[in-house]
């Protein structure tokens, strides 16, 4: 009684209209499905992508506590033997313990869009299946449009699923991949498939209908113990069946074990975390680990959820991770906020005045766009600061940065004046772009006088646009990643000027390392 | 056999966090909703909210088609006679053919909210309920959290909706308030209903078990024939279920009648005009009425929707008013752009010369990290070009771009001198940042030459920044959209220096919108 969750964001997911990883967002998103406890992670299509080669190559040096990174392609093609097939040679090549690879069960896909004989079709499925069983992997299959296919033809496509069977198969998953299929219609066809088939069933489910997360905890109710999907529902067209609903229906409705109940509470900031890499604004009406979920407007729920929380709300919103809001007395962020202090060492009481006075000042900085979610150096100075234990490790009196076109080459280029303790230092530099050539001359000013900020670099720098109806006048946010031998930490600045909100995430980069060396020091 | 809708945008929909309708906004939205074929516009809770007084006085003067406007408020209090009762009296006063209310069915909320005996709520019931229609109104019943009220104690849920029977109610509804049931649930717990209450039932649900539109439409396959939600699925918390999703699933899954087919058509419009008075960027993966909804980006399923729709679409766009988008994208290959250089007027054989000269242009541009989705404009130009039909509208000689301190304070300005036949125009402006101090002045220089470019603004700016592993040095790919009067379109700029990404964006967006003046003067 354990259903194995099986996430598909860096394949599916990436076929969203908005989103586009690199290869280091997909690391860095498989490290996080990892630590949340997600069982498969499938990292991409090797046959179809160069990039996704790369990824497989790379997650090898990561070490994995509890998923398994699946390499994901189609059946062999028609026209060639499965030993010859590049798509399935490229398949193992990704070296993973576990494939997925899909095959046709719709006749009308057969016929127009593979070209091929039913009877071909069946012979490329249990070809491939035996074939990647035969190398040693762990398959599972996944049965495409397995629900439109069964409505037109349910015995060609419960005949799918059983060569798939025949071949070895560990899992075979049902897709309803163009999302058609009504909650009721997927109970009705499980029912049948299940007197039909012994192998292990999962479910994949895309939101066409709006009805992906349904589909899948009917999948699951009726014994299906692999549920594909993907963090936020991202995906093709309507996104695919959202994982972060999924999750915790499985866990807190149907009582069915997934993950723990600790990784549990790591779920909305999980989701947090990849829509921050994958670059779009959290949904905030998302049920479970929106940070509208819990938040409470009208006055009458609002007393009420004071009595008992369990009035107007479905679940605890602790156990995912997420926190009630009352919008009209803004209680947010406190319990947070002391886990935090006490993360940096200080133990507050959560009635005093201190906690009051950060509560407000974080308050005022959020209603600027500022966000802490991935910039926690940031709120550590934040918090050092109003505790007077942020050293003044430099002042800034001022910089320019001038970008333009001379003899037809575009140059940008900064100054820098830069005051530690009492000494002036004027420099200039150049760099690809504004920002790089702030970031030279910054770093030329400060080494003069910290030379153990040389091993700092940047890793990841990124840049959010709020209020986008505002165009060129908005606010920006600038995240940095930055990283020396030891470590990586995250820094954040918000301004209307993109130069400035860089400046401002910079210079806590730079604060945040040397405070980091003193500690050292100590 | 006819469903009927109850649209509550106007009242549980505005207690979305972002929502803030004036009365102006809730007339505009009604009229639509009427002209969509809504049965049932519920437009306010008169008793508890001012502003919706003044609407059901100004609603009067509106001619309706199709709509039965609705009061909304609550049985009586506990303390007062119905006919003392103030809300009760508001509800008359807005003078509506229908009125609804709301009663507690939960033993928990009866002790825990209202503090009075299990007996007297039903008395509150029976009363509010009778009165109402002694006063010539058609009633309807809303049974406020019946899921979760039916989970704790059956009888007792049961004999609320007895007792609103008993007086008379027209309808009674089934609401999931705290969105926390499930689909199964909501199947057998109407299944037991059915048997005991005779009264047309409805279902009211929410969405924070991402299930709201699954439970609707098994309420309705089980024979429930009232349905409320909101457009967009707006609302409290996650949201009340969305209409958008459930008038196409039952028109075109169920096939059961509720709005005409020609209403149908025009769901698509009517969601995005909602979300406009809303004030809220339409969401664009929502289910039959996204922008993204019915957009293909992987190769594979482009080229099969070609050959047959059904093949990767569970509907045809266009009985919603939606429509298909293929997406340009590294994904994608020669068949998108067929179909892409179809839509701009060329026809284009796929073995052409042409095609693969312009394949090629369009992978040495996806290597340098241009995205052509969401920056249509920018693809018409491309190919517009390679077929050497775009005019050379103007020509950048320089630009600088300077942010600096001065005086304490940060000053952004740019500098461009352009060239329009012959003609050299050098400008200056500032800005709240550097691309905004660029637009400025490029606008400037441009409005000498092309006056019609006054009506053209910015509504979005986006940066995204590539290989962010780079740091300050990466490259990135910058997406403006633009609108004038008419019609909106986006662009894409692509540099290691921001500015010159945002520059390039910013001259296609200008270029564009002197193509589309030219080809409307032809």
């Amino acid at each position: 009684m354990h259903v194995k969750i099986y996430d598909t964001t860096l394949r599916d997911g990436s076929q969203s209209e908005h989103i586009s990883f690199s290869v280091e967002d997909k690391l860095r998103i498989a490290e996080k499905l990892d630590r949340l406890g997600i069982h498969y992670i499938e990292g991409g299509w090797p046959g179809s992508n160069p990039k996704d080669i790369d990824f497989f190559k790379r997650i090898r040096d990561v070490r994995l506590k509890n998923a398994k990174i699946v390499a994901f392609g189609s059946t062999r093609r028609a026209s060639l033997s499965v030993e010859e097939d590049k798509n399935i040679k490229s398949l193992l090549d990704a070296d993973t313990p576990t494939v997925c690879i899909f095959g046709k069960s719709w006749d009308l896909h057969v016929r127009d869009a593979l070209n091929i004989s039913l009877e071909e079709n069946l012979k490329l499925i249990e070809d491939s299946v035996s074939y990647l069983k035969s190398r040693g992997r762990e398959v599972i299959y996944d049965a495409e449009h397995f629900f439109d296919a069964y409505k037109a033809n349910p015995d060609y496509a419960v005949d799918t699923l059983k060569v798939a069977e025949r071949a070895g198969a560990d899992t075979i998953v049902l897709c309803d991949t163009n999302g058609g299929a009504l909650a009721y219609e997927v109970r009705d066809i499980i029912n049948s498939v299940k007197t039909q088939i012994k192998t292990p069933l999962g479910i994949h489910a895309h939101n066409d209908s709006d009805m992906a997360v349904a589909n899948s905890i009917i999948a699951v109710r009726m014994g299906v113990r692999h549920v594909q999907g993907t963090m936020n529902g991202y995906g093709e067209r309507c996104g695919n069946a959202n994982l972060c609903s999924i999750i915790p229906n499985i866990k807190l409705k149907l009582k069915i074990d997934c993950i723990t109940d600790e990784q549990l509470k790591q779920l909305t900031e999980a989701s947090r975390y990849v829509s921050e890499i994958a670059n779009l604004s959290p949904q905030n009406n998302l049920p479970f680990v929106g940070s509208s979920a819990f938040a409470h407007k009208g006055g009458i729920h609002v007393s009420a959820v004071q009595k008992n929380p369990l009035t107007y709300e479905h679940i605890e919103p602790d156990t995912v991770g997420n926190t009630r809001r009352v919008l009209v007395s803004e209680l947010a962020g406190r319990s947070n906020m002391l886990v935090k202090a006490k993360e940096y060492g200080y133990d507050l009481d959560k009635n005093s005045k201190k906690v009051q006075e950060i509560l407000a000042r974080l308050k005022d900085l959020e209603s600027q766009g500022y966000q802490f979610e991935g910039a926690e150096a940031s709120f550590e100075l934040l918090m050092r600061r109003s505790f007077g234990r942020a050293k003044k490790f430099f002042d800034l009196e001022g910089f320019r940065v001038i970008v333009g076109t001379r003899e037809n080459k575009l140059i940008s280029e900064a100054t820098v004046k830069v005051v530690v303790d009492g000494k002036k230092e004027h420099t200039a530099a150049e760099g690809n772009g504004p920002v790089n050539a702030l970031d030279n001359a910054f770093r030329k000013a400060l080494e003069k006088f910290y030379p153990e900020i040389k091993d700092t670099y940047l890793t990841d720098y990124k840049v959010r646009v709020l209020d986008e109806k505002e165009g060129t006048a908005a606010r920006v946010r600038v995240l940095i990643q930055s990283s020396d031998d030891r470590s990586s930490w995250g820094t954040v600045g918000v301004s209307e000027n993109i130069i400035e909100a860089s400046w401002l995430a910079l210079a806590d980069s730079y604060e945040y390392k040397l405070m980091k060396v003193m500690k050292e020091n100590v």
